[in-house]
């Protein structure tokens, strides 16, 4: 693909300036109070499955790069603190981690190329040693994340339990993952793409693997995505999009297209799997979906332990 | 109080066993099915809350002791990463902070007395340095944490926009909050309460005083909350019960009856000023709550962005 | 002071292409074997003053910027490691400290002007978030940093036990403690400037006051330093240099001409007051200095625990 | 080797009560000024060796466990203080660091057995979250750590760059290249033994190996080293001891008899490659050594850049 065709993909999808000048919530805004209530309206059966990964030394982090596993420490252990002869103590904790180690919401200013990032922002006067300055996770939190969601389960709809690393999904996949699920994914809607990657991790703790080559959505997804007016994409690989990429010389331009242009934030490292063996048994794709991230000042990402109620 | 009278109490309102001698979750297994579809139910307008501060330099914490407002460093910024003429960049971060430093939950591991956590567990054999083996806050976050929840406003109840720090919250404060709102607490509900105090870091921005005398639940509450079966206790103070507290010579007494004898989780510095506006303005005072902790291995406890949905 | 005086002190002691275009060590390069030797030949006593503050929860920083307090943490508590019934045990630990939190060198990296840091390297390109690449406490670390120490008590020689916070120092300052040192400072030396500040912190346990005004080197030393070819300068306040500054409208002014114009590293921190009793009883005001910065990569400073042995 | 066996090495070897019952420092109190002033004389080329290994990303550890490589963080990048068109600014910077993880000292309350860490103090009671309120690295930091330095290169003794992983050193080797060295290794004495082991990291850049099997001192060792009144030992592997260790079922047995039965601190993890070259080269393998420890609070272990200066 040429810069050009890039930059002409780019200003189609473009939401700069749909929400005003200033917006740096970017599709989030399509989450109204309709669709919250339809949300509420796909809670049938009162099941809430947890699709966050575990925060701690057995996390998905391989190391060696800015990306590690939480460190996490005790700064008090049963601590006393009086009750006499009750023995009353209390204990505390500090985690120290990057916010992109495990299950996360990549923010806005997550990503950016061409100087701006979501909106038109400088990213030099954006980004600092103080964080994002703009279209950082605390303007996402600051309505919670939450919609309602629905599973494309491609990895079942092709028939594996895993894509293969070099499968890049496209329309057509998420087309047939819509319809096999009965459900029209519209505008405000958070989906949820199955690849089955995550069991690299989760089954065989094969951690350099799971951060390696992968399955995921092609750049064909972004226009599919923007004319449904998806309000935010989740996936259970290390990217949503395929790594290392389809598109020789660029490096996950998915993000580029989805986050600075249209402004959608990236769900990543979901673990789908028990959710997915429930919505093939009852054969409801659709539920509520709620990933507050948590409003860390400045911050471009966030960890979460997002839920799914059906 | 004397331990004997305390001691009573504790016996009274224990949770010990009920869910099985493994159990971990303790009242959180009141969130049934039912439970979680009648919070649904509660969606009518479809306006979500955020009741979370911000995590940053900015936070609620004086300093000084072991937690700290919560470090944020960028681990790249505007990294190059391809698309040629494009200029591709990502940015990522990483955070640094006490699991207690603002809005946040309580594991059941948190405190203990007599040597036992929640349900009889060995305080000695669970924490360590490695964090809290048992009653952690991963366990909590397995299912989610999402019910009805029911906001008690009881600044409001009594006329004030803060109560005073020396009020200790009774049963008869919370029957009357409850009555007001319309609504009757029950089993598996989150209760909010409000004291108005987050005003104290909110608007006058004093952390030390914030951290200081409260007003908070009384002692007296335990039985209230244990004969209703609530699942989880939520307030806009620092410790959700009164500091430094009613009872000569005890420190977080009602800390101990409900997270460690009721199994019961706490949730602490919740800002409930916008929903309570709402709540006042509208009359209905109980909404579908979701406040998902991360699943911190071995946490005591998680940061967390609690989301009503009304 | 114009902009144009300033730049016309810069290029008087400027030591940019001195020790060549690649030169990362500055001053330090002043410090050859025979200055080594003579260093080692003034020790007589063979009595050492540990010059270094603790680094801990009590340390000077008074919180609130971006330096804060070390963060000690027990990853490891009596860990049992085998020896049977003997009952063999390990603890380990980890600290979070900023750099430039307690006794400390700055690097050549830590200050610039004009987009330059000392020998012409761009600031843009040296400094990231992976660090300072060029001019970074690592290149000093390579040959640690000991030498000649030379004692000049300001303080005492001005008949007070700490200078007012509004004391400039100037060369005037220098030459009269020197001579009542009766040590002629040379090549290679290390200053150590004496000005009683560090009681604000360890006797006042005045943090805030710790880090206001205080006492300092005036920007008329840089002159003095470089004629004699000093190869650094610590002293027992904050900066080194007088804050907030003598010069209107110029934060750190001397900071700038000495590490970024000359290569010159400062020390900052330095208890100097049981050494400066010492050096008043014997008469002797010159020692080996031993401060030999953590080779952190890329740091723009280290901690250190500076020995004086006489 | 029986327990018994064990415990009466330990008693032969003990310097329990041997400074005063208070006593925190151990074998330190072994460099009196008599030391000092001959580790002085030993400086006659005025050549400094930088014995410490860099402290980033590419440090040694391995990853997975408790100790990790330091996680650097810029906290300031080129930030703005004024001097209008001249563009002053600064750049600060954190570190987040197992204080184990490089070239460093083992502190007294590093390791234990029997319930007591050196001098008989409680472990239970000493160790807690808040660290060694007895026998940390800020007890030895207080006079810094500055003594004769003696090279006992066995490796090249043994006439090979690299000792074998399964080679336990034992008096014999001790004798041999302290006679090769023409030194006699006494009171007070700072040794540094050197296995070759270092290269495993260094030149082969293999962080596994060279946290697994290796060469170095056998428990034979305690008694040479009491006898003689060494104040603290020094190698280029990880441990000083060898690892896994040649007794059977005791993991660092010659920590705990140094350590913690002598009150000697170990040195791991210094590069004395060119240093012992140049010590071959000359053949003059005393020096001064300079290794002064951070007085971390109540710390285990601290990050050192140790110097020897012939």
């Amino acid at each position: 693909m040429s810069e050009a065709e890039f930059r002409e993909i780019a200003k189609r999808v473009s939401n700069w300036g749909r929400w005003g000048a200033d917006d740096e919530r970017g599709a989030l805004n399509l989450i109204t109070p309709e669709v919250v209530k339809r949300a509420a309206g796909c809670v049938r059966r009162g099941r809430v499955f947890s699709l966050g990964l575990a925060f701690g030394a057995d996390g998905p982090q391989p190391g060696g790069g800015i990306r590690f596993n939480p460190l996490h420490y005790m700064s008090a252990i049963g601590q006393p603190i009086g009750g006499d002869g009750l023995g009353f103590c209390y204990s505390d904790d500090v985690v120290h981690m990057p916010l992109q180690c495990a299950t996360q919401w990549d923010a806005l200013a997550h990503v950016h190329y061409g100087g701006q990032i979501y909106n038109g922002f400088s990213a030099e006067e954006v980004l600092t040693s103080s964080g994002a300055s703009r279209g950082g996770i605390d303007k996402a939190a600051a309505d919670g994340i939450l919609s309602r969601g629905v599973l494309l389960d491609v990895a079942r709809r092709r028939g594996v339990e895993r894509l293969a690393p070099d499968v890049v999904i496209g329309p057509t996949d998420l087309d047939a993952a819509a319809k096999a699920a009965g459900v029209e994914p519209g505008p405000g809607d958070v989906l949820l793409v199955r690849t089955g990657h995550i069991r690299v991790f989760t089954e065989d703790r094969d951690r350099t693997r799971f951060s390696g080559a992968q399955a995921g959505l092609g750049i064909a997804c972004a226009d599919w995505l923007h004319e449904r007016d998806i309000a935010a994409v989740c996936a259970d690989n290390v990217a949503v999009e395929t790594l290392p990429g389809a598109v020789p010389g660029m490096v996950i331009p998915l993000h580029m297209l989805c986050i600075r242009d249209m402004g959608m934030l990236f769900g990543e490292m979901l673990d789908l799997e028990a959710l997915a063996r429930d919505c093939a048994e009852d054969g409801v794709y659709e539920f509520l979906f709620s990933a507050p991230p948590l409003a860390v000042t400045h911050g471009v990402g966030s960890p979460i332990n997002p839920l799914a109620v059906k």
